[in-house]
């Protein structure tokens, strides 16, 4: 009989148990396995070097966290089944299955019309038929359609396990110590009012704390200038390909590549298939893609005729990154068009090339989101007010403000 | 000969080294080793069981942070000769040297007249008598009258190293992870232009997470609520001890503490003195103090005579603290009549000791403080802008509000 | 109604919680209380500054341990009752309270008939008689009088919580982090076979490793030279304040250490005297006691009109050590006789005082004790062995082999 | 200008600077750019799903262990220059570029000519043509060539800074903490003594933790039974491919892999051929491979048309790893036919396929090892004795035992 209560040694959270025995069976399963060769953060490992732990990683400690969480609430007498602790855990364990390789960058060039969180609906489905049935209330949870609506919130919302784990997770890997999160206290600081997930008054100061150290992370982490070019270079990369296999000219890729670039049949009416056998071929197909296809391949265009597609290729292989401008404005059609003009004569490439080496960008983010995804707090006197009207040190207008800023790329070595 | 090249463990900072000969020797002076026997936090571990530990570490520890502001200055070409390095490690060293036992809490009950500030400077003269004039820029700088001001801020400003070392040491003693700051990397981040001592402009974030650190262990652990209660408790006591002795009735007291219970000579007179043989009584009396003492008199004041007295100590030495209260608003004179009313049945105590077991006060703090002392960035464009205006997470105003709060304290049980 | 569900903050194991409320209430107990003021390693911060950790810490981390060693035995279907948790839990919280301050050096000087292990099973009856009997079974197993004998190991032997804590918990406040034990896998490890505490055998590393820190903390804390140079300065400080006081000179002394130095009936009866309100009157007496005695007494010593009890207290309240030398053979007389007569001239001392300030003693230890109380281990097969035979790496000769080593004392100076 | 004062945030040892211009260079170097993409523990991660840290950090970290060992040895007047510091740092950052993906099993299958100590003074032989003579002196160290030899023995001996950064890092991205080596104490304790790198006799117990704690990353990582199950399940795959590929059959692989399946020239040849252009493109073509071309070829043979390929592929993509035995004594003939028959009927393949799936092997190593390479103690004494004499724990016939186990590999489910 195999041993269903493996432990897991996890740097950042110490032992992992896996509480049901499903759990070990889907984290098994070659869907969920492939998720090892998938980093969390992409090519932020161009600038912190320590940055290479896996989605994996991250779905394991977001359901220890879980499992945490849902002792602390049951601790302070919220009813919680052990059906409901399981699908719970099932929910978050599987949360992030739909992600591909490098994500963003994949939904921004070659395959647009299949966002992650409906691949990962998907791949629930999936697994629920070959589960037979096991997964009903974790797909019930996931999609927000069980009654108890605070389950759905520890899955998804502002103080979700997947965003405490992720933001824990990417402070110790990047080395980035400030940036970490006291996520024991936080769970510790959870309660349960009218079916809302809370936090209680003197678990204020936690979450000003995290709300800084999540804003730290993303200006020092996720929309590092030197991260945003590495990304952008692959997005550039990736559409060249596109645009030179749309032709029809036969580009290199890895089989598990090339199902995308010369899909043979339209990958958006695979993902409405009302027949689940016709979406599992896409499935099975996105689930054959990791990073190495796309390592594997940007080596070889790095060879290939096309001129462009070689340079940026080899640049991505050889980190020769974009040089890049941040500023709080926009940057001018003067500054941008001289610096096209002097790359397309530095590099000597076609004119028509001059938007995969020369191009702007915008980067947002806000410190808070308003709207249906508050953070709340329970205060000691029964009332329940929103993170921003508890605390004496945040205004909400100043926190939740979108802030935008725009940068400039172009080759290093253009401005001398 | 002497090895003067000790290293000292530290569990927060790791090897400490002492890069000049005449470190050793301060450190090994009976006035600075004094500092062994008074804890930072005071009565602190009655809430956070951890934080024992010591002025003594916290020197060392805010030196060594000066050792590496000092390297990261100088490797941004700002000069600092040897002699003016040797002298602001000195500064630092001594910055606290002033401090005796319960600090805080004797500046308000038996030695009002004598401030920490005051003595620190004191036995700085004090030591460059033993030491023949080898303090004297340190003296310079630690009192603001050396041109090269930045020096002076970094031993006292927002940003100095006293701070620094021990918003990290307390955040790691008390086990409050969450209010660790990134020492290491705000130091990397300090420059220096115009002779004022600044942060460059990617340091902003780091800044934030410390302000709001800083905050999170303010009213987490210096401010935690049975802190405050277990402080006042110390307070009450010592009051009541002085009341009873300045009637000239005899209560035992360590010979350390007798001094100051007991003066011979006015203190005040001592401090001012203009002859140094005369200050020195006063120091050597001072340095003879030590965190053992109020402990050792508290102990045998649990048996005195005077029932209120005996109360006090006993409740001080055996951890019975007040019940204490914390409110926005200041607490009504009906409150707090009608607890005093039941206190004096409850305790059975004669209605003059009333202030002693039932009484309010006021906490304030600001997370930000603005004037003189500000934090400053110099921008990337070579701008030099306060904190607040360089964030758009803070807004200057929230920011600096100082917040208060009220407490009330009175025996636990009076209320049921 | 007071709140027994305290959760305590530890910098070693992060949040404690206290699962039984009689737990609470003999924390709050002022017997349990004045542990607070007795440090767990007495001078070794005279080594290593960040070592004050306290007896009512490390009291706490073992019984955290014990909540840990407990489920996971019961994980592996081991029986234990909520009865017999409970009592474990206590015996483990308690096992420390006949401590008092700087034991090791009062034992051998001025209470030589008080063993802490017997005073801590005292302490316990009586406390046992203020719950009104609801220690007997914390006792019984404290006693190994339990059936269950695995219950006894938990609270004492070679791998007991008292050590898992105490060996992490002296390495974190050190600093020695090479120190540090795997006290989480060594504790998923434990098992359970014929009524013994065995570790599995995947646990082979873990124990080794624990047996290698165990040495080195041994050699380079416990024992470290100029640790044992501060605990014999301590011991022959109170050795001469007994000569004089033995003599009916009248010496200061605090009214907590006067009743050890000056006892008015004697210590060894009350301490075998049946009728527990007699023994009370020592352990009240005994409760009393705690560091801060020991510190204001020093400190009231060095001036002493004995000359030699001034130099030694003097010598120990400003870290004034012996200079100390150790090696693995024997002094021989011829160099002891010589230092001597050296320091006889030097410190200008009579020849009677010269025992004080020019000895020898010895430091024995074993990495690994055999006897009764061995480590051993579940082999996959079924098989009990002792590590020695299931570690290829050990030989059990080497390992159990008593080290001896010798040191003289003498003061610095001396030898110049 | 490109701003060659760079630093690396690292997890294991934080800010990591580049102290000379070069060395970036180097860093820059696609050669040595390749190794973000080469994984330190291969498949260990199967196991230790955090330890997905690669050769890159593992340079970066060596390195800077280094620049500590240097000021060190600096520190305790042993001269070291400039040219000489540069030197070895260029050595240490270049010890591994000639780590290919998992090494050690394409060594033990497809390029079994190709050894990475050869490949990596190859690669370093190039670089020195490249940047003009500039890695002389760092290739006579490396090589031991040099007259001072313990810069040798920095980058290579049982001491080295390889050693001393890979247990740490290991230990950290694992989880298994208690494989962590005290590497800053061991740094400060390095002394010079006749041109041999020697530890301070007060290190001693450091050394015996480092020597436990390796032992302990052996058997519990780097020969944990899964890790050799799934680096077989590699071999297999590989040498099964090699077969089918040296039949002429044309077997799917990516660029960089076919190079070494089909090639063209003799590897032989090229790797000992005096033009170093001709060896230039061998090393191209080496630096051109990386984990991501196995991992991509492998998803793709899990299609192939042989059985025995097809099911070894897809093993070791959906994890499924044979079922491994271990034991001190070797496996009986009779237990490997039982086995191998049982096998053969429970996948229904050919007898001839036998074994790639049931096979037997030996893992040896010794805690420490004999002869010219010893770890070395210089008494306070002066003399100069191996580790296993100064230490009181160790025997040297124990300690340098070679510890032989034998395993047994076969697919899950064949016995049940």
């Amino acid at each position: 009989m195999v041993n269903k209560r493996k432990i897991f040694n996890d740097p950042v959270h110490g032992f992992i148990n896996i509480p049901y025995p499903i759990l070990y069976d889907l984290i098994e399963h070659p869907y969920f396995q492939r998720l090892r060769r998938i980093q969390q953060l992409g090519f932020t490992n161009y600038v912190y070097p320590g940055a290479n732990h896996t989605r994996f990683q991250h779905a394991l400690g977001a359901m220890h966290l879980m499992e945490q969480a849902i002792a602390a609430l049951r601790s302070k007498d919220q009813k919680i089944t052990e059906k409901e602790s399981e699908a719970v855990l099932i929910a978050i364990l599987l949360h992030d299955i739909g992600h591909g390789p490098f994500s963003h960058a994949l939904e921004k060039s070659i395959v647009p019309d299949v966002s992650h969180e409906i691949l990962s609906e998907l791949f629930m489905q999936e697994l629920n038929r070959q589960f037979s049935g096991k997964l009903d209330l974790a797909i019930e949870i996931f999609s927000n359609r069980y009654p108890k609506k605070f389950l759905y919130q520890l899955v998804s919302s502002q103080l979700d396990m997947d965003r405490l784990d992720y933001l824990r997770r990417d402070s110790f890997y990047t080395g980035v110590n400030e940036g970490t999160i006291g996520s024991d206290r936080i769970i510790k600081m959870l309660t349960v009012a009218n079916d809302e997930l809370l936090i209680e008054e003197k678990g204020i100061y936690s979450i000003e704390k995290f709300l800084v150290s999540r804003r730290l992370m993303y200006w020092q982490v996720y929309f590092h200038k030197t991260v945003i070019s590495a990304e952008n270079l692959l997005v550039k990369t990736l559409l060249r390909v596109k645009e030179i296999s749309a032709n029809g000219t036969e580009v290199f890729s890895t089989p598990g590549l090339r199902f995308f670039l010369y899909p043979e049949v339209e990958i958006k009416s695979l993902l409405k298939n009302p027949d689940p056998d016709k979406r599992k071929i896409l499935l099975d197909q996105f689930a054959s893609l990791d990073d190495s296809d796309i390592t594997v391949s940007a080596k070889v265009w790095a060879g290939n005729s096309d001129k462009a597609l070689a340079m940026l290729s080899n640049n991505l292989v050889t980190r020769k990154l974009y040089h890049i401008e941040v500023q709080n404005e926009p940057f001018t059609n003067k500054l941008t068009d001289l610096y096209t003009e002097k790359t397309i004569k530095y590099l000597n490439i076609d004119r028509s090339m001059k938007d995969y080496f020369v191009f702007c960008g915008e980067i947002t983010n806000s410190a808070y989101q308003t709207g249906d995804d508050q953070i709340k707090i329970l205060l000691k006197s029964g009332k329940i007010v929103d993170i921003t009207e508890a605390s004496d040190m945040f205004d909400q207008r100043v926190l939740s403000r979108t802030i935008t800023k725009h940068f400039l790329c172009y080759p290093k070595g253009v401005i001398s």
